[in-house]
């Protein structure tokens, strides 16, 4: 398995070091071995090269067959609007030169967790549904974005074309087909041109998944729903800007947020990272939650390799780990172990 | 107090009715008398007109000190993206000839309702905030919009002037000055163009209110912290598309769905409604919940006429009326009052 890793910002390198563990664990048990290329990404590589995304690292991650991502994101580099480069920008130009279409994230569940859960234990209970992003389109990359000439307005551009739509419809379609066979797709067809045409290109593509149930909901009822009722959703697919909204207000309902895995599926290769940020308040202290990477390697075993055994054996490990509070302080604080002991104990 | 009256669609005309009967006790009870001018918007004025928000409309809530407003939108012109002619332009058109451009939406609790909350009690319990929505400009208005020739590509455009930001920047900062003294500014500076020059605009007017602590914040971040501690929050500031988000998010919360107010301020008059939609199912039936219109009278009252006293007469009937259990089936079905019951208990 040839997998490049970007250990990124923060807690990056020490989640990714966990994550590891547990995959050369399973593998070596089932006879597969991973080789591993380490490059630098986000402020970091702009300390080491100047650029969030330099050029060796993409090359690297070209010619991997996965890519494990841990995180970016530096406070030296907040709020200030006017920085000229910026980790995030890295994090765009990899989306952008990977082809990164789709950002799936699945939400799910821990019985352990729900106490942690902001809302409700009832309506959160079992809430299971899949959140797939747009990643590489609309007013992220959009042109023309900038200034008039004195400087007093400003302006920002949201482009889709049918085939952009159509590729990740097509995928969104899949996960229901695979699943309780539920599409949501999420728009603001009132307003915007483009999710005119959001809707009219899912309308095109239905007939071909006719066992799937295909509802459109605005966006602003969304941002309703996933707090109301969270258990109807079984996939929801909607665009970039969307996604990046309400993907972030989902990860926080089920109390699971240091939990939560990510898949970026791309034309050239696929990325996979835990869905919290960086979290440079923790780096270097060995407490930081190594879960969500250790699923995200998971996932990445199930689809990069199809290696879905392997998948489970290390869910099933994480699961235990919960159960028998093998976990770190954000978890249980009187009771925490360290961030690399919960990555020896669940690949042990 | 000349006021326009706009009841709209659905349970429209009945909440706008029980909120007349209350401003109309108070008004009396102080001296002081009402001039309704009512006029149609939303599918009945397309109906009777052809247009959404016709001529004759706009000329009565121009000449109006103010406007009460229903809800608009039937099922007919829903899931019909091709539809020429739909309820909700009527609104953007009414926003845009009025210049509303400010919506203005306090997030409030109440006690008695907390237990409908979708959040855990402890995290809504004193919630307290008010989120302040640009409503004329942005991606909403922005020009160009539409298809490419050969219809494939679809885009929208994203535009703020600096004086758009100003106008509303400076209303931000009076309701944070009137409060607890904190302004939260949404947006998405990382990736946005013209949130970058929200950033440098409202940045450039902060010095004018030292007292008031300016933090920026991420719309992705937001929706997050909405739910995890919606305590932090006093006023939040945004544009138009986030705001319509955000704000919608924001009104679940507390569990007072059904009672919460909202005023779009505006450089003609100024337009207050329920935050909630036409409810085109309980239309007729006498059984949709009339707190949010009555309360939005409440604020029209206050913010339009500057009658505190009279604003909070008002108020304090429909606490009464929540602690009394004198309330509508959606919070109370098995001793439930009608729609006009709880207007006349609350006027009385
Ligand atoms: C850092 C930022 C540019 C990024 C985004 O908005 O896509 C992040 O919020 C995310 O969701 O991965
Ligand atoms: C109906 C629609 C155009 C409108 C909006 O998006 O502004 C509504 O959602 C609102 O928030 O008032």
């Amino acid at each position: 398995l040839n997998i490049a890793v970007l250990p990124g910002d923060g807690i990056g390198p020490e989640i990714v070091e966990q994550a590891k563990k547990s995959l050369d664990a399973v593998l070596k048990k089932k006879g597969h071995e991973a080789n591993y290329t380490e490059a630098p990404v986000g402020a970091v590589a702009i300390d080491q090269t100047g650029d969030p995304y330099p050029e060796e690292t993409h090359q690297i991650c070209m010619n991997a067959d996965a890519v494990l991502f841990g995180a970016i994101g530096d406070p030296k580099y907040d709020n200030d609007p006017k920085a000229k480069v910026r980790p995030e920008q890295g994090l765009l130009a990899m989306r952008k030169k990977l082809g990164l279409y789709a950002n799936i994230r699945p939400v799910t569940t821990f019985p352990s967790l729900i106490h942690k859960s902001p809302l409700r234990s009832d309506l959160v209970d079992g809430a299971d549904f899949v959140a797939i992003r747009e990643l590489t389109g609309g007013i992220y990359f959009g042109r023309p974005q900038g200034r008039s000439e004195d400087g007093r307005t400003a302006y920002d551009t949201n482009v889709y074309t049918v085939e952009e739509i159509e590729r990740i419809t097509r995928l969104a379609f899949d996960f229901a087909m695979k699943r309780r066979k539920k599409l949501t797709v999420v728009d603001k067809a009132n307003v915007l041109a483009t999710s005119r045409l959001w809707r009219e290109t899912v309308q095109a593509i239905a007939p071909d998944f006719l066992e799937v149930e295909v509802e459109y909901m605005f966006v602003d009822n969304a941002a309703m729903q996933i707090i109301q009722w969270p258990k109807r959703f079984d996939v929801m697919l909607t665009e970039n800007m969307f996604g990046d909204i309400l993907t972030d207000e989902a990860s926080v309902i089920t109390g699971s947020l240091g939990l939560l895995p990510s898949a970026s599926i791309g034309v050239h290769t696929s990325v996979f990272e835990p869905i919290h940020g960086s979290y440079p308040q923790a780096a270097g202290k060995n407490i930081a939650n190594p879960l969500a990477t250790i699923l995200s390697a998971a996932l990445m075993l199930e689809s990069a390799f199809n290696l879905k055994e392997e998948a489970n054996m290390i869910r099933t490990a994480v699961e235990a780990s919960l159960e028998q509070g093998k976990v770190t302080e954000d978890i249980d604080k009187s009771n925490a172990l360290s961030t690399s002991e919960v990555g020896d104990w669940i690949a042990e």
